[in-house]
């Protein structure tokens, strides 16, 4: 950690700060310019406040050396981790391929499209049952209700199921659930994450609406301090300006992720783009960027999907694409 | 709403598609030309759904003319909202001025900072019990006993208190609280958001750190749609690119929200700016934009404060800044 | 297009805007609502100032159903468009791979990297002669004598040369230059947009650095209106708060572009990230998501490079990077 | 300076490093962690490269502790100047009001604009000649024929005149101009930018679309660093996800560029917003937030100007919103 000081900084302020850092059991060096006092802190600071720091009146700005993860770091932690969730496996090499429709809306439906993303490829069945909607006069999701159905799904096919969970209070109902996601929109809901440590369940984490990857990494850090290491991270693209797309697809999360940690990676195109047409061009290019999964939107029946239809692919458009993924994984792989 | 359709679309599914509206009891227009075909809905529209209309395979895109709001809109409420919280009031020509420490430290702090600003013409005290913190390694509150001194520091002064809850499972804890602070992290944490709409509790919704003045909107919509129509919208800055400063304050959001709202609207000049120095001027700023109150973080040792110091002013910072914004606002109610 | 009345519009003056419109030759329907009057139009609104008519009294939003282009749309030019440069082709199934030095430094420096990029599979030579620096005490680039160095490079190798214009005023000297750049900071310095429009010269335009795609393809239309149809697109990242990138790499733009425009489209991973390291990854991302071509930066010595070594890559990172992209294109076509 | 290396940086890369530095004259001090190691530079560093420094292999990160501004930086010039244009002033406690419409149209609206303008107290005229549209199609301004028109207002009125260059080609025309426009467009139009700073002209030059306020600030530097620093600095609104208006005004920008650079700041809340009904309130926030300035769009007839007409006041909105300003400023200075 870096402390520069101010201008004009007293001597005896900078000597009390001096000696406050060293009872902390740091190494502190300081260096004096012409302009510019710099104190270097050496050790573990990871226990230290830098916005506390930075608040001294005499201090001008604090720059973290090291940035804060433990838990989620692959500084201490160098191999890749591999998350298994109800039979199968995301990471270290295990290509996890998550498809479903964005809503559970009756069995029926999710039955139906369990078999045929289960035919084309799929490793787990994904369906929302509680769901988070920006209008409070939008559909809600079935809730306790669509928990069942996807229950019934994973019988008849096998798969693996993954819902949200919007609030702690919900966490027994989700017992069952092979992989529980957190969504965008809470993924600095700081109580519901520590709710989360406290589990064994498989975590997916996806990064919020405009979340810095240090701040994705903070909120997998608060799951895993609690004793909860299974944790999938998931980039699902950031608000921009830009038009014809509903978010900004980060593809350079993945390679920055996966250096900074050994969590797997997975991306959604379909949230990330909004328009099912894209959702095939960002699922080969994250791929290609070296994900460990995808997470895709898949309806046997978008015009008529109780939301977000606009962005789901039907399954004859899902089978191709599996198979294009293999190819481009297999390409990197041999060359 | 407009409807706008697909090149091509066919006939047959163009009649379905009208024929759908039109059970839903809307007036339906349909006007073709060369290139497109576009549907006009009259009537009340905030119960239909538009995402699943743009999910439509024939519908290009959808518009909303109305924007969805009800409980919180203007057109439906004409007046200016005034909410009164522990006998404090903010709105429709009441100033609100909320001031203290970010976090409640210790009995002696709270009290001591509770009487200077207080003296300086706050109306009612803020402090942090439950602190959303990025890093779990970083100080997150004295939690319920932190409500215990902000309760004492009432006492002692007379002024209402204002904190933020982060979960509904605490919201018991809260009985007492005048003002319930939703933070940014929290505004689309939905259950929690319901949770506050069964209660009469007065509740100060903070903007989300890259929300829409929509999305902040529906989500005030959220809580009252439970009943509970005492909420303050308070703007603290979105999260951009531009340099020097923590987020980019957008004093647009005043006029804009009240144009659109009844709702009081107050700004926090702190959060937005990160910097002690920057908060007179853009608290003056928000005043002559004509906000219906200020949240401003004092503390009378930032220097040693457990957060977020750096974006504190004093006492006697505060004290003459008080005084600046009365000048401003008596300057514009006489011209 | 699309214009949506003020509630409470004078019935006069609707009258009014409805007549004026139809004496520009296009059709105007009008259906009036409860609460609102929409006025659609019909027929060529290409000439329609969209900004004008929002501006009058009675007109709360426009909105255009077109989009305004005309030379760039793939509507009036459904082939994919081949732009051919000093020999070398992109687009319409021809694949570009642009490679070289940020700057030319020295004969010796950019006639050795252009023998090695050739001999790994690029197709064209870059290298910055005029350089845009955020600073005025920064590197400028060598100028005119770096553009001779260029062509000494061209001789040696036979590799078509790409490199950046800055101002219209040095528009002789780059006669000989086989595909001239417009960087980012200019996609909107209309006077050099105009100026190259009235040329024949290829253009490789790259997107601004918070241009929306609208803005890049009016930009494209700028130059192509002037009756030089030979544009390439270049998606380089936008500037967004994440960290760790330099920017943040756009890759739905690819489909976006290729679906609204003929043009070809080409990505630059070396500005969008700004880290050498990302920039394997997100050149295969960009490949597999459709482009017509890369363009990279590589350096012999990118240590002591005079500008953004850091995002340069060495040439025997240079030519794996080449077969790989090979790899993936290969499958993608063959499934 | 502070320069980062990585982990493992070989010895003998370390000592070339601190040799090469210490040949460019500076004070070099390093000091070595568990983990890292840390470089800092101590002298003058504004002729040091960062980007060549952080490019090197051994390299983890530069920080700028000074932050490269000379001529612009409140540093070497306490005192805050005051820019003379035409007989007006601009900073050091002059306030300037500019206004007028976005586009000269003809000789009688320019006039009568001017005399209305001059009588509610503007201190010089604005008009576009040369006209920046994002689409080819859109007008393009009158160019030398609205100069004629602007200096026919100014002899009639006495206001100096402000307007835009595009180019350094038109130079020649603008001799007679008062103050000379940079558009956000063209901020980082570095040949302009120098062909300015040859000149003795007052610049107005507004931050870009999406530039940081150091990079606003180095574009000053351009200018500066040729000669002429006769700048004004100006603030009309960045690129944001934000709805309802066209840009989101960042008014923290005038604090923090007053307390880097002794440049006068001004505000335009015209093109900040996009509204002319949000025009007045941002006016007051500017002028409360200490501006030196503003620039308002005011049209006679705003349903009809040629563009941005939505964005216009009239002169019965100019001149109250020109008293409160003042009645503001009073305020202010007497508290």
């Amino acid at each position: 950690m870096i402390v520069v000081l101010k201008q004009n900084a007293p001597q005896e302020k900078q000597k009390q700060l001096v000696s406050w850092l060293e009872k902390m059991g740091l190494g502190v060096h300081v260096f004096t310019g012409e302009f510019q006092t710099v104190v270097g802190l050496i050790g573990d600071t990871s226990h230290v406040d830098a916005e506390l720091i930075s608040s001294m009146e005499i201090v001008q700005s604090v720059q973290r050396i090291s940035d804060g993860f433990k838990c989620c770091s692959r500084r201490f932690h160098p191999d890749d981790s591999r998350i298994e969730a109800g039979g199968a496996a995301i990471g270290a090499g295990a290509f996890g391929i998550i498809a479903g429709p964005c809503s559970v809306e009756s069995e029926e439906q999710i039955v139906a499209i369990a078999q045929k993303v289960k035919q084309a490829g799929a490793t787990m069945l994904r369906g929302g049952a509680f769901k988070p909607r920006t209008s409070p006069y939008d559909f809600q999701g079935l809730r306790a209700d669509g928990l069942k159905l996807l229950r019934i799904a994973r019988r008849e096919t096998g798969l693996p199921i993954v819902t949200e969970l919007m609030s702690e209070h919900d966490l027994d109902l989700f017992e069952d659930v092979d992989l529980i996601q957190v969504g965008a929109r809470n993924m600095q809901n700081y109580e519901l994450l520590k709710a989360l440590g406290k589990t064994q369940k498989p975590i997916l984490l996806k990064r919020g609406l405009c979340s810095t990857l240090r701040e994705l990494l903070l909120s997998a850090e608060y799951i895993m301090a609690g004793g909860n290491e299974n944790v999938i991270l998931c980039e699902r693209g950031i608000r921009t300006y830009s038009d014809y797309t509903r978010n900004t697809l980060d593809l350079s999360a993945i390679p920055v992720l996966k250096e900074l940690s050994h969590l797997p990676v997975i991306v959604d195109p379909s949230h990330a783009t909004g328009h099912s047409r894209l959702v095939p061009s960002m699922a080969l290019a994250a791929a290609a960027a070296g994900c460990d999964g995808l997470i895709i939107e898949v309806h046997n029946d978008p015009e008529h999907a109780l939301c977000d239809g606009a962005q789901s692919i039907r399954p004859e458009e899902f089978a191709p694409l599996v198979k294009k993924v293999s190819a481009v994984r297999a390409a990197l792989m041999e060359n």
